[in-house]
């Protein structure tokens, strides 16, 4: 994995988020389960974007999240996904490359919109995603660039694609790209939703094909519907090369065959939008694992990237993170 | 002013904002001149867009965030000010309706995208802006709504709209209107640059046609270039029933012609992002003022509402501020 030109290339929803705060009555008025992300159609976002207050536009998408703290950090790294050439497609390219991530994929040219997650912030910082997807849905096996993926390090992945069957398909083409050319495969679980439906396929692809895990205890549990969390961390331990279940602030637990390491998480006194916390801490974790750091220390650079995301509004970093990285 | 249905009906440019933090270097390579407001074209907007780091896009303009600080706070408001049917103008759109103030002016027909202000944040929480006008400085006479401002106990206008010939007069008809229906008339002076483009007009108007008047120390400065802030408190005091001077961390001075009451600024931990913060001390001054406090309490409020909003990026409060009302 040395000789290679990224660190990680992700492949992710080119989304950008529209946050707002509102009240938990809001959230049972418009009938979402907090905490998760629904897909909406296009009817249904402009209906709850006139329900939502007052809103902040940041850009977002799972992987684009992690990639966006990795190139903060000094990683190398390159997206791909789809954009419309509308604005908000234009604000989701500007930002991944002011950031340093390279993200080349076309535009996508039948008309649709590019992808809007609207983003209920609730007073406990929780956040309940409702994504139009657009454009984002539209990648294809032909937009997986074989070039880009064998040049990394880390071929990353998010649950979120495994909602449509053309991202699914395109994600399991670039899966055997990077088997062939030596990159690791790194995926994410995204949401408890994603995690019911496609159970079974992720029960098979933690076993066969992941070599690094993300997922929450949430995720966890969905995964394993009748089992503790302890019994859970027993059966995937050594599945994967590296399993690291995040756990809010109660921190994470990162597994490997012979190791269950503890990571605190890091306080911070005023949780104001959970948005990109897990997004984070996969940025943090595969910086310091792209850099051979002890499997601790990328966890705890995991949890300081985390804490930093959840003190402002949307999962884009607004202060370096560099200045997160001890010397 | 007791039986007016709207508490202030405003004026002023409709713009969404840009907003990205840099360093001092990125100002000074841009030749920008720190804290001020910069009028751009389009193709320079393109070009420093560019050059920016990843931003974040909130509704802004400076009357419209002193409404949207009003209506928060529970006054009845209309705006008056001019966007492009894009998905800018639906987002000015969607935010001003999401907080409570009316806003029915329609949309500029002309094709000219709305406006935006691209807003570079120095670590020290200062802002420098550079607005491309757009669609915002299509504001004429005729959209003068003459029912909406004798309907105002206040007409409060921005100073940023003196730059334009046509916004300047459709600003000089208002004022008209408001005087004859017994609607009072506010102004923000802006923006040193504006007071140095226009300073006569200015003092006229101060002398003849301003009931409330706003200002920081600096645009005070401009007015009089060769006085002290003390001469220029003695010079400005009685020439409006009331003139409300900030001065950053050092608070606020409000003069009426009996009186001179020092007001002090609320301390935060750590100032983010300055943008708005003039806008939102005149929100919760015009709230008091049209709630009859006592002008040290409008003062207060002032400063309440300011320190809020420049704790986190943008000039749109993120949490009600009806909780900074007390009992």
């Amino acid at each position: 994995m040395t000789n290679k030109t990224y660190d990680v290339v992700a492949i992710g929803n080119a989304i950008v988020d529209v946050l707002a705060l509102c009240d938990d009555r809001f959230i049972e008025e418009q009938e979402m389960r907090k905490g998760t992300m629904q897909l909406i159609d296009a009817a249904r976002a402009e209906q709850l974007y006139g329900a939502m207050g007052q809103a902040t536009q940041v850009s977002g998408g799972s992987a684009a999240n992690t990639l966006a703290g990795m190139a903060d950090l000094g990683a190398k790294t390159a997206f791909i996904g789809k954009v419309n050439k509308d604005s908000l497609g234009k604000i989701f390219r500007h930002d991944m490359r002011a950031i340093g991530v390279d993200f080349d994929t076309p535009e996508a040219e039948n008309g649709i919109p590019t992808a809007r997650c609207l983003i209920a912030v609730t007073p406990d910082g929780q956040r309940t995603m409702n994504t139009y997807l657009g454009a984002a849905g539209e990648v294809f096996e032909v937009d997986m660039d074989a070039g880009l993926i064998g040049q990394a390090k880390i071929l990353y992945g998010e649950g979120y694609m495994w909602d449509k069957d053309c991202t699914k398909a395109a994600l399991r083409h670039a899966f055997e790209v990077a088997r062939a050319a030596g990159t690791k495969i790194a995926f994410t679980l995204s949401d408890v939703f994603c995690v019911e439906r496609s159970r079974d396929e992720y029960l098979a692809m933690i076993k066969n094909d992941f070599d690094i895990l993300f997922c929450n205890h949430e995720e966890a549990k969905a995964l394993y519907p009748n089992k503790t969390l302890e019994e859970i961390f027993d059966v995937l331990q050594g599945q994967c090369e590296v399993v690291a279940i995040t756990c809010g602030s109660k921190g994470s637990v990162i597994l490997t065959k012979n190791e269950r390491i503890q990571v605190d998480a890091i306080w911070v006194d005023e949780v104001v939008d959970t948005t990109g916390a897990g997004d984070l801490y996969a940025a943090g974790f595969l910086y310091g694992y792209c850099n051979k750091l002890p499997l601790m220390e990328c966890g705890k650079l995991g949890s300081a990237c985390a804490s930093d995301i959840i003190t402002h509004l949307g999962a884009r970093a607004q202060k370096p993170l560099k200045r997160l990285l001890v010397a």
